[in-house]
């Protein structure tokens, strides 16, 4: 997907020398191309990997793919967790992830402005080692501030302090309540957009964080979106790079709750109809409602 | 001052070959010696300035090194504005001023999140033909976006409505009131601390954002930001550096108003009595007093 591709395009940007493991859009990685490359290539540094590509709505296996990584010394995985982490369980500790990326505007429901890292010791290891040029994104000024529990540079306060109210708000709920409640609407999306004769546009493994859906035979996704969005207030993505116009996307991470999901499939229906897709009304609303209250 | 020998390291950081003019703390850079360097080695890219260089309180001389650079075509001039925009009059097209930078936190008077830069045709030119290694602080990137009236990447949505707030507020209070404000707030601060027999920091041009003091002999500067905050909850910074512990510097950029500098003023003399400095109780708030309202 397109932030698999950016992982690629940021480490070029750096020199890096790096190597893609091509995955056709809306397909997942599998670990043994991981396994694979690592054995033909044994000095490769670091995998990188997204745990819920966005763009395309997959979750890789990240699990599988570090436990092929934490054998192997003088390699880590990175992993960009940005639309996964709050959403899915992603032990770091326990699976062996080496660097966990996330931002403050998905799951933790804060405005866009803070991003988060976290590194295992070995990942430290390589921090030390490392010569890329940077100044303020850099890991080791980093670390001896936070050992005086400060920044190494200004920070953004506000956000600090809006993240403080919503790590209260996320262990009142409970972490396992969390990951239930996403995966509920996650299910829920995905069998009404599916009883609604629409297809998704994961093949494997589905991202609970959001649902990608091919627009209908002769309908631009584009379209859909525009209208749902100026017609309805509701705001669901399209398609990007390879994908634009032909699917959209609807987020049910964060503060998402059950009535999201069915106001999203109302609002879809409602558009569809307009734009001329045959299908039952109410089919879509039907399935949801019988996901999310049983029957 | 720090923010100056910054500059050398991000250079260096980049691994930008990087020629440092060095100017003793609290001093500003002569206009002469940069001309000086440009002339024993005209390949020089890029010079790096700070308008008001907060670690020691100075206003670097940017408009007569613009003089010197403008005529010339290999060279460009890159300006930290971060506490002087907003605070004098940094007219960049009629100054030639290459490229001017601030942040949202100083005189914009937003929390921080937000970085600005605002580049002449000069410096796009230098812009298309770097080949230095970055991704997310693309120019070229963010100006073809901006084209689209959008960002590259996500941006600090809620900051950027902030913005719009605080330019209607400027805008009414109007540009050449605002310079004068901060005229006559950094006047009355320079003369109450000199009536308390204090010492300007500041050796050449004081900056309008800050007034930097020399701490009384015999105190440490660390004891007054320290008990001054502690005490009566107001926040004057300390030295950075190499002037750790000999100076503190008081600010009045932004939101700013008289009664904050007596505030100050007033906290200051309470809190330099108790460590045992000896003056006249009220010769500072007597010297604000007159400087701000006449006699």
């Amino acid at each position: 997907g397109k932030f698999g591709e950016r992982w690629f395009d940021i480490c070029k940007a750096y020199s890096v020398d790096v190597k893609a493991i091509d995955v056709e859009w809306g397909h997942a990685v599998s670990p043994e191309a991981v396994e694979k490359a690592l054995n033909e290539d044994p000095k490769i540094k670091a995998v990188y990997i997204q745990a819920s590509e966005t763009s395309t709505g997959i979750y890789h296996p990240v699990k599988e793919i570090a436990d092929i990584i934490k054998t192997r010394e003088n390699t880590i995985l990175i992993v960009d967790a940005i639309t996964a982490l709050g959403v899915v369980d992603l032990p770091q500790d326990e699976w062996c992830l080496d660097v966990v990326l996330t931002g403050s505007q998905k799951a933790l429901m804060l405005p866009p402005g803070l991003a988060f890292a976290s590194l295992s010791d070995k990942a430290w290891g390589f921090v030390e080692k490392s010569t890329l040029p940077r100044y303020y994104f850099d890991f080791k000024k980093e670390k001896k501030s936070l050992g005086k529990n400060q920044n190494a540079y200004t920070p953004n306060v506000q956000l600090i302090v809006g993240l403080r109210e919503i790590l209260k708000e996320i262990k009142e709920e409970g972490l396992e309540k969390v990951f239930e409640r996403h995966g509920s609407l996650a299910n829920a999306t995905r069998l009404a957009v599916q009883a609604m004769g629409l297809k998704l546009y994961t093949v494997d493994e589905p991202s609970n964080a959001l649902t990608a859906v091919w627009a209908p035979e002769g309908i631009d996704a584009g379209k859909i979106t525009k209208l749902i969005r100026e017609k309805y207030g509701i705001t669901i993505a399209g398609g990007q790079d390879a994908a634009k116009g032909r699917i959209f996307r609807i987020a049910h991470l964060g503060y998402a709750g059950c009535f999201d999901v069915i106001t999203a499939i109302s609002a879809l229906e409602a558009v569809l109809k307009e734009l001329g897709y045959k299908f039952e009304l109410c089919s879509g609303l039907k399935a949801a409602q019988k996901a999310l209250f049983g029957e």
